[in-house]
């Protein structure tokens, strides 16, 4: 498949190098089409990567993932352009972050809201999935670095655009079972506004490398 | 120990019930020193519990339990006074649910403050620590319910406030290594906000007895 990787941090070249990894072609967007980050990583990608800007990349890709930073996300996708994301599954791994006030981060846009609602109304054309955004990107596309099972969340309007996801999370290596379908894209809230526990466990386990399972009888 | 524990919902009666079953007293505050539910709980529980205002009540209790609805709790503690709670532990298992608007709930204090904080900061001569309120009354006091290995958080300023609430917590059946301490009781937000999660979670799992649990290498 085409995918474009909307953002050139931690998150998107982490998750543009597994795509890569698993026989995709992938476009990197960034701000200027010379990102010289985006360019270094393609160069070190082989082929099967390009870079470009957001509307170059969300042109190519027949997926879009959105790995932004959260407080850009929606200045991004207008910069990437209408016609380049209509209909198109429209993965949003990002988090509404707001590091202004310092640290711990607030979040931009929660309780009756979220940022994968903002992304679905602001493109209604869209296919919106909220997936992965609960954990770290190196645990996102390899899950065994958690020990055991663990889970990973999926919100999304479209049934079929949800199984789309799933079906891309598999090929990462999470166990369809280890897969929670919350349901439509509102759920996202609960999703995102998990982050500030998050960002504590971070602290108490010292590793991005841990994760939340579910656990029911 | 003697306990006063506010509120008379299914997390007060619960709480207390539980309580009154390790061999503590338990007052429960209400409202009303003759409120019917309260004086049910009691004539059925027998003469370790007992009933009154939520003043009766605190002034009562060597630790006293916030099992109250979040958006009441501080006229609660009010009509509680403060010399009732001074010096106190004073343990939130609250949350700052608004159902207002409709479900599911928002959250009415977030983000950069908490509802253990606002506690803590109106109260500052009492030990304030949140505990229990990521999961459903029943597992809060019987763990067993949800298979395997699973997490409760505790969060507040006085480490040793946290031990009396990690101590309190194993005699519930908390294995000590589930019990996660977060850190002070701004980490109370993190505990807080997961509630939109855990919403969403209930929905899917369509059981009451799920926790999460935090896997790591």
């Amino acid at each position: 498949m085409k995918f474009a990787v909307m953002g050139t941090g931690i998150v998107g070249t982490t998750m543009a190098g597994k795509l890569v990894t698993l026989g995709h072609q992938v476009a990197m967007g960034s701000r200027r089409a010379d990102h010289p980050g985006a360019l270094a990583w393609a160069a070190a990608t082989g082929e099967q990567a390009g870079v470009g800007t957001f509307a170059d990349a969300a042109g190519f890709g027949e997926i879009v993932v959105n790995a932004t930073n959260g407080g850009a996300t929606l200045e991004v996708l207008a910069a990437a352009g209408r016609a380049n994301l209509s209909g198109k599954l429209l993965i949003d791994i990002a988090n509404p972050l707001d590091f202004s006030k310092g640290f711990p981060p607030t979040l931009s846009i929660l309780n009756s809201d979220s940022l994968g609602e903002r992304i679905q109304a602001a493109y209604p054309d869209a296919r919106v999935v909220k997936t992965l955004n609960t954990m770290s990107a190196p645990v996102m596309v390899q899950p065994s670095l958690v020990p055991g099972h663990h889970n990973a969340f999926v919100s999304g309007n479209d049934p079929a655009a949800r199984t789309e996801v799933v079906n891309l999370l598999a090929s990462f290596g999470w166990p369809e079972d280890d897969i929670i379908q919350l349901g439509d894209i509102t759920t996202a809230r609960g999703a995102e506004m998990y982050l500030p526990l998050w960002l504590r466990l971070f602290g108490v386990t010292g590793t991005p490398h841990f994760n939340i399972k579910v656990a029911w009888g």
